[in-house]
């Protein structure tokens, strides 16, 4: 009996899929293999993720994309409140004369910035709409933040005195812009969002263990929210960010074999207070400069996290950040049934979100279950529960996971629990997922020949010796597009010879090439 | 036994307070009598609320204003998400044509706004820093957002082809930038945040309610959260947003007896979706266009928060919005009293933190009870609670009120209920006090020299019959400085003779000075 209604069900739902018009069947994705990049951009503007906007490089991040980034937010913000952190806001122009006082930031940071010289318009004598109004030139021209160090530092010199003052724990919320000349969506925009924390500090050891902490927050949401596995490490000093004497990050692995940096944490040691003056009396009355520490993360988050987990099919997201964990679609082939239905899904609906579960009831009658199914698919929902008239009279329902495409039929007792149970499962399968993808595309190699070969073929992190000289570092980057994408905290100390250079080496570091 | 304990407590605070040096007491605040702009911005900085920076008219929001405008924000989303709405972002740059678009936009809108000219800085051959490089100038200039319906709108015209499409229900939480020439913290700052809500409907009638419905959002936050009474009302033609067919405000007054807007909800009828091109079919087949709405609160809330309700010893937060709504002060004389009484304040502020009060303990021994009394009322904490070592012993504490500086002894017994009582009376009084303060400022005009004399000696709402020109309302404006800060909805239609005119008017409308 069980078999057969399982089978008529299937048979129904065929049937449905194939009456409905082509017009609102799924739309047409991009594989991975076809061309991974225009999957990605596929996922990106058909999951209702983000837009292109009329500003060049400047992107609409969509209801459906900002719900993620609200998730990131919420979870990040408790970590750094929990560690100690407030949020204040710092002013998105920067005077231009503020970026010439920090040496090594002014010539290592991009300088494709935006700037603001006027702060008028005018309408146009010839009645053509407006023009830039020539005698309102800015004296100083203000540089739209593109990080805000200088701004930040310069706030705290009034704010400093004494050992009592510090530390200083402040992280802002914000939006900054970089001019990026090769815009890509959440990977690279020319402005976006994203969370910058910065801290004074009365002793080198205290930044130093400052900029470590972050780096364990940012690999514990990377690793327990996003469900992807990073690996911890420090950049070499071509990598680092410009001003900081050590550059913490956490990089991740593509499903392309190309690496994303996810986060990074910056020891910025005394330039910065050296630059701005922030000096303090400490304990022993003596005066000394502030030590400092910056870290971030952005809206390239997101691009990590649809790389990661994302199929052909669309969206993959973990539940901890899905915006829907749940979507409900009913089944229907008349009137009568249709209201039995519905009526089932809305208290299953409010079941699930008395306990704290996010659920959309999908009871649009525009669009065919089939269609639904695509399109939730698409947008990477963990769960889809199926409710069809039988459904209501068995007190059964149909779940499918997005992670797997598992489908299994469900009794309402102990529903909750259930959910609650697939919601842990994907969570870790994902998890799982992209650890055994990154292990199976970590490779060491010992000869040129041998890193070629891999990054040409196989891609992902390639364990290497180096020599440990910026030139050589140049010279592979050049040679291969791989980079170092970090020196693995507490890395293994092996003798050996350098890649490249044949020179000894004392450990291996990780090359990849990266977005 | 019991007052002599309470005298005896009372005395060895007094010596404490009489100990601690004069470094260490309460900053000088102006009082509102003396100097209440003065007074105003003492707030805003010894309250560490925020402070002017670097930058002309752009303010550093600090830990503690921030964590207010934290609080706004939770409440004002969970209102926005409750009404249908979702959080999307919108580029911060707007093509400088896009603001010739729709004329009465670009008419009516202040023109200062900061312009982007150039994307690229480059060192200057001099050596002496960096210079705007002249080969990066833009083809199109681009404004930083003042408010970003044009924006907003040439994105939807992408998203809208049938009614199905409608409503589009959408918010963002953005900075904007109005480059003023006056600034003054919270108030007025070249850089403010904001949220703006955009929405798009399929008929008229839909985009008023939807206009009339985030008013009574506002209203409700306004009085609910913020303690502060609003009149609700529609403004008159010249003062209307620019591209609105009608806006709607919620109009507050503040101690000086002046108006301050605190929220704006408009009606754009068509305008910005014919000068964008987003139409639609109907359910009926016809092709027209779209319909919308905006609305916006921003940090002036802040502002509008300090001068309802704080008095001359600091600022007064409503306990709906205090970052700290308790702060637990420990008293003792040695090290043993010390140990005695922390200990027993880690366990009050634990069971409070357990049932969801923000509170903050401030141990530190940098600074006597006395000092941290005052800082705490300068701060605006709605309770404090003072423990000395026989409080310990008796199972009692002090409670002191901010809003009324009433203090009392309580048992330890039932505190969590007490405190949530006492942050309720706490709330209520604040709107209480708002209210009465509004009604006995309220006053109705019925002759020129009246309506002068109210102005100048008692200030406050002027209730006054208007002949509803705007030749008037900018004569009155001129010769006055007082606006038509609205037409209360569901005005009651009174016939009168305009106060300036004398011409016929069928109803009284509100004058203020204002913000």
């Amino acid at each position: 009996m069980w078999l057969i209604f399982v089978i008529l069900r299937n048979f129904v739902s065929k049937i449905i899929t194939n009456f409905i018009p082509n017009t609102f069947m799924a739309k047409d994705l991009s594989t991975r293999e076809e061309n991974y990049s225009k999957w990605y951009n596929d996922i990106v503007q058909q999951a209702g993720l983000a837009e292109n906007s009329a500003v060049r490089g400047c992107m609409v991040i969509k209801p459906y994309g900002y719900a993620i980034w609200e998730k990131m937010q919420a979870a990040l913000d408790k970590m750094f409140k929990d560690t100690g952190h407030s949020n204040a806001y710092f002013p998105i122009f920067i005077p231009k004369s503020f970026f010439s006082k920090e040496a090594s930031h002014v010539e290592g940071f991009a300088k494709e910035c935006a700037v603001v010289t006027h702060y008028r318009l005018k309408n146009n004598p010839d009645g053509s709409g407006v023009v830039v109004d020539p005698d309102a030139k800015l004296e100083e021209e203000l540089i739209i933040r593109p990080t805000s160090e200088t701004i930040i530092w310069d706030t705290y010199r009034g704010w400093v005195q004494s050992y009592r003052d510090l530390p200083i724990l402040i992280n802002q919320w914000a939006n900054v812009v970089r001019w990026e000349m090769r815009p890509r969506m959440f990977l690279r925009t020319a402005e976006f969002l994203w969370q910058e924390g910065h801290t004074a500090h009365a002793t080198e050891k205290e930044a130093i263990e400052e900029a470590g902490r972050m780096l364990e927050v940012y690999a514990d949401f990377a690793q327990n929210f996003m469900a992807i596995p990073v690996l911890k490490g420090a950049k070499s000093a071509n990598e680092r960010f410009a001003g900081a004497l050590e550059t913490f990050c956490i990089e991740a692995l593509m499903q392309d074999g190309k690496a994303l940096q996810a986060g990074t944490s910056h020891f910025l040691g005394q330039n910065f207070a050296k630059a701005f003056d922030v000096k303090f009396t400490s304990a022993e009355g003596k005066l000394d400069y502030v030590w400092a520490t910056s870290w971030g993360v952005s809206t390239r988050l997101i691009g990590a996290l649809i790389m990661a987990h994302s199929d052909d099919k669309g969206l993959v997201l973990p539940p901890k950040l899905a915006p829907i964990q749940v979507v409900i679609v009913p089944i229907y082939n008349n009137l009568e049934q249709q209201q039995l239905v519905i009526q089932k899904a809305k208290a299953i609906k409010e079941m699930l979100v008395a306990h704290n579960i996010s659920v959309k009831l999908d009871d649009s009658d525009n669009y065919k279950p089939g269609w639904k199914f695509n399109e939730y698919e698409l947008k990477g929902v963990p769960l889809r529960i199926a409710i069809g008239p039988r459904d209501v009279e068995n007190g059964t329902l149909e779940i499918a996971r997005r992670d797997t495409m598992a489908k299994e039929t469900f009794s309402e007792d102990g529903l909750v629990e259930n959910i609650n149970r697939l919601l842990i499962e994907i969570q870790e399968n994902l998890y799982r997922k992209a650890l055994n993808f990154r292990e199976s595309n970590t490779t060491q190699a010992d000869t040129w020949d041998e890193f070629v070969d891999i990054l040409d073929n196989k891609g992902g992190f390639v364990l290497a010796h180096w020599d440990a000289t910026p030139e050589t570092e140049e010279k592979i980057k050049e040679l291969t597009k791989a980079t170092i994408r970090c020196i693995p905290l507490e890395n293994k100390k092996v003798d050996g010879v350098c890649i490249f250079s044949g020179k000894p080496s004392s450990q291996r570091v990780v090359f990849a090439r990266a977005y």
